[in-house]
């Protein structure tokens, strides 16, 4: 059995939901999905660092990456990760392994393509394989569902209004189903892929 | 008085619809605006050119690029027109002069944002100054006029389901009026603009 | 035997000595590779058409995408030809099949990068996998080999002087090796990769 | 006169040398720069904060944004800095106001042209005015000065081999040169440049 783990930051919960909508959907394809939430306290002088989930991932056969959208870009609290884990890009640790990511805003657009192309240019930089998204927008297919909705094509898309933060967030359903069916083609491609030790 | 060129691809109408109203945007604002419309007549073997529209572009105090989303990208047709551009780049004929963009696809978020990001990126070879969008999203004013509904910031983005081929298209009232006031943004940041000889 | 498909554009002929070196890793990998040159005078009124081309494509067990970097993106030529494979897309005909890219330019940094992620952004419209460059700068690693001289990660990039219209051109050594590997990588890839039928 | 504001992230000394070359141009131009520098410590909980900075940065005429290139995008304590200046974003107060950016990165190529873009995607929301680098490389034009080595259009870049931490680090002739042509152009873009009250 495949573990993959997704490894995200979310400040007032859509994001977190986004992560496990895409877990379940794992988990229907019978694979096994862990939440890894980066959270600010884990940040010391602008530096991150958790050794155990550091661990996990290395152990993992994919890491998929999610974020908010924050003015244009992932959270600061999420580069904060990023830029720990270079010590696993410098031996080269992920290479090879499935990538893939998602993201959230408050606008229908509001420059989430940046943010996908950005964790897929730090998958690159760990040479891993990216796993695009896999549902073109049912409204093309004169579906209703909601499935990718928004028109996303490197990764998953959700958005919803801004709340105020005492807030329950909830996220779009159509982003859900978006979402759980992504986690069901990532768990396909992680049991279609073997590595090898390049 | 400034003179402002729209230099677009459109070929089922909603890019010129936009370039457009950009056009009555900056004839609001007292500026001058002449719309030069590149088409696939004017590309033999893959290379296009157009005498004139070069010299009217050469002349232009800001230049307004605009193309669909195609494939993620602008469409083919406007590439070659760019890449034909490249003389004026070569001689960086068009150093320092206003340059701003639009587009426009069928999804709500459509890969449209890397569309805007290629155009910026053309615009920075050419060592022109860009001229970003103005409209925070309506929505987050509690407006309903829809004015950059789609949470766009490097330049203008429409969207409209796709149409048949005999089908009359009309853009959405909310990025009609952003286009507008787009235009008249342009137009008054050519009057704030003094040019020297660099 | 995996068959990879290396289409692509060039002018002045180092991103077809890219192409050529990339065919060789992959033959040295065992998996066969076919050439496949987009060419101007595909192209009529800006639109690009070829038959044989898009059923070899559709055949492919992966698909390598290549362009010089013009202006900051695709070739015009190039662009066509993936605007006339949104055919392809529509069906998603090319589907979980795996994808990767390279680009040339007269520059060190030249706007390659954007490139390559143009190219990973139509991938994903197609909804394939991404497979990422594989070899860390050699200089990192004390070696003088040249292989990715550059720092290139989402896909390979060569870099050589501008020439003359009729100057042979040969690739740096460097970039060539990079090229090789990466073909290798490629093949190997494409074994490790089982497709279903999604 | 006009006051340009350089804020910028540096850990081991060289985004801090370009800033300085930066500032030296804008000085040589007859206007004013202020160099404002990100450090860990202003950051709590991955949370930036520095009143005197963000007072500083609503005073000035234009703003120039830079940051090392890690893992392909700005640094992690720089990102934390723009997360913070949401504030600014929100009520819209560097509207219309200049911006730049520059990075630097020890490869040739190395993603800077990412963090260029992700600067100017940052300046966009803002609704800023950027300002393209304006220098060709020299190399085209038969020079030897080292200004523009790289290639870069969007900002500046600057490239040095990695330096182990006690190392005394100097960026590169034609980088540094680069840097203060880059200041001049900013100062005299100030200086054309009437900003209204929108």
């Amino acid at each position: 059995m495949s573990m993959i783990a997704i490894v995200y930051f979310s400040a007032t919960g859509n994001t977190h939901q986004m992560a496990t909508a895409i877990a379940e959907g794992v988990q229907k394809a019978g694979q096994t999905a862990i939440l890894l939430r980066i959270t600010g306290e884990q940040i010391q002088e602008g530096r991150w660092s958790d050794a155990d989930v550091m661990e996990t991932l290395n152990a993992a056969d994919a890491i998929v990456f999610g974020s908010p959208t924050y003015m244009g870009g992932v959270a600061a609290q999420f580069k904060a990760f990023i830029d720990a884990a270079s010590e696993a890009w410098f031996a080269q640790q992920w290479k090879d392994k499935l990538a893939a990511g998602f993201t959230h805003s408050s606008s229908l657009s509001g420059d989430k393509q940046g943010t996908l192309i950005y964790l897929a240019v730090n998958a690159a930089q760990h040479a891993m394989i990216w796993v695009n998204a896999g549902d073109m927008p049912s409204h093309y297919l004169g579906k209703t569902d909601g499935v990718n909705r928004l028109g996303s094509f490197m990764g998953v898309m959700g958005q919803s209004p801004m709340a105020s933060d005492d807030q329950e967030v909830t996220i779009d359903s159509g982003d859900r189903l978006t979402c759980v069916n992504f986690g069901e083609r990532l768990a396909n491609a992680t049991a279609q892929w073997t590595p090898t030790s390049n």
